[in-house]
């Protein structure tokens, strides 16, 4: 049987709803401090053990169904020839912002045997690892968001040189989001290739853009990693921010399953997803840092918004943040599990 | 007769569409750095004539129909004894960030004649020297955008420690923003007394909250300044960004106008703020740094999509950017003039 997470993300009916939290690999656990004790962030991401057992940490202390692998949006851009730094308390920063078509040009397909070595072989480990119910997440920045890396030279706020290249330059524009995209499905493959169950693509600055400009600059490269996957037989979630009326754009770009922040509640994000998806999400990331019974009370909000339909998979709308109380996390996971069974079971009850 | 704006956010049939920009005061004009190099930003602040001078500026430059004050969003809260530094590339940054009850203690009622007295003295200066069709504009950060810089201590993406003290001291946060909105409608109040026509109260961040947390922890409080404007006969433009999912809610917490942001088209815009509302908007600032078409076929489909309803006042989905092409910014003054008065004289040509 197929884990858990595969068989909601196509929208079959499930024995409970499956959760699991963006992030959850990384700075709120102390185990993962204790590595970077010893080892750099990229020492980390070279070692397919370490990469493995980052990534393995959070599923062994909070039993969530998925293992999402623990590697930067920046890593297959690197395997094709950027060079990328990651500063502490800023982001990643790209030596030569990529702005012409010469800069587009030197962009190389990415070389799964080298930077991509170790992360496509910790998740051959991670694989062996897990328990079948449980699956591997694989990892990939979408076109827009990593082009915007690129063009900006380093994390923005408003996107302005970006935007200013869509407009300006929409030849260059387009080749790099071709390149992006065509560089995205070789590496994509490759994790499922190596073991990975399903693959979320990650639009995480989305939400800067309209949708028309959506929809003339970036869906039709969204669209075709995610059309790759796809014919692949690959299950995808699309994960996008700020994005509430971005998201049926966003849908018919592709996604098996339409990611949610917490900006809309997951019914009507849901609606604008449209029925023939599944939806991840939405719980608020910044919620846990307060008491328990707010968690708890917006969880549920969640689960009740959900209704039990085929295709939820419980998550946050963004990832973990750094200061997050891993027991919180803990708790929040038994709270889906405990709620969701008992649904399920009262359901069949019901029917019987 | 009130000025164009005034009777347009009233909702009452007028000859073309106003149209301004935010912040069209500042960096985009050359006139504005040429001061600039003899005088600090504090200097600006600090003087009535040059915050007046500035002020007027884009007037002189594009015919806006709006002159709206050159202040800064800290303005009210350094009245109220906090120390703010503006630090350049960064925003302002507080000294000591507001968490805790004695800090919210700390903070006094703004004194209008020592901090404020410039800017409400600027007021009376612009109100004198612009023509009556042109509307004053005055400027207030709204409680949640502002308690945001006080409690981050500085700009923030994700809010985090804001949102910490709203759910785990929820009277601190609403002692805060009660603190904050009794000091911001004095200042507000001064304002339209010093002469403006109108106040926008600008809640920039707000997008980064979920309906629901909008609701509990800043519905209240900006619902106090926006009603004692109304109360005043003070007509008022509320505006957000990131906030599609939220216009409903901002809408009934006040404004006479919506402001749009141009994640969202601003006919679905305007039926989610509801029909009896103005709006505001809603070109992404961004395509200003495009070639001239992008901008005349962005600006067209506003247009199109306000449909010459009355209610409408022409401006950008957020502030000019320092990088824009003042005459772009005239150009499209022109446009929206030329389009609205031929729309009007159509519409009266047929009705004949």
């Amino acid at each position: 049987m197929d884990p858990l997470l595969v068989r909601a993300a196509r929208r079959e009916p499930v024995e409970r709803t499956p959760v699991w939290f963006m992030r959850q690999a990384g700075r709120s656990l102390p185990e993962y401090r204790a590595i970077r004790e010893r080892h750099s962030f990229f020492d980390v991401n070279r070692s397919a053990e370490l990469t493995a057992e980052v990534t393995l940490q959070p599923v062994r202390r909070h039993g969530v169904d998925a293992a999402v692998m623990f590697a930067d949006i920046m890593t297959p851009v690197v395997a094709m020839g950027v060079g990328v730094e990651l500063v502490e308390g800023v982001g990643p920063v790209i030596a030569e912002p990529v702005r012409t078509s010469a800069a587009v040009e030197r962009l190389r397909s990415p070389d799964p045997h080298e930077t991509l070595g170790p992360v496509l072989e910790a998740i051959g480990i991670v694989r062996r690892e897990l328990s079948p119910e449980r699956a591997v997440v694989g990892f990939c920045g979408a076109p827009f968001t990593v082009a915007g890396y690129l063009v900006e030279g380093k994390p923005s706020r408003e996107f302005a040189a970006t935007k200013r290249l869509m407009y300006d330059e929409p030849r260059v524009w387009h080749a790099l989001l071709e390149r992006l995209a065509d560089g995205f499905v070789e590496y994509a493959l490759a994790q499922a290739q190596a073991g990975a169950d399903a693959v979320q693509l990650f639009d995480s600055w989305v939400g800067v853009l309209s949708p028309a400009d959506y929809c003339e600059f970036v869906a039709p490269w969204s669209a075709r990693v995610l059309t790759a996957l796809r014919e692949a037989g690959v299950p995808t979630i699309h994960f996008g921010t700020g994005n509430a009326t971005l998201l049926g754009v966003m849908a018919e770009a592709g996604g098996d399953v339409m990611g949610l922040d917490w900006r809309i509640p997951l019914d009507e994000g849901w609606a604008l997803a449209g029925a023939d998806r599944g939806v991840q999400g939405n719980l608020d990331p910044a919620v846990l840092l307060g008491p328990w019974e707010r968690v708890e009370s917006a969880a549920r909000d969640v689960l009740a918004r959900a209704g039990g339909r085929p295709g939820h998979i419980f998550n946050l709308g963004h990832g973990v943040l750094p200061a997050t109380d891993p027991d919180v996390l803990g708790r929040l996971c038994e709270l889906v599990r405990a709620e969701t069974a008992r649904e399920r079971f009262h359901a069949s009850g019901t029917a019987a």
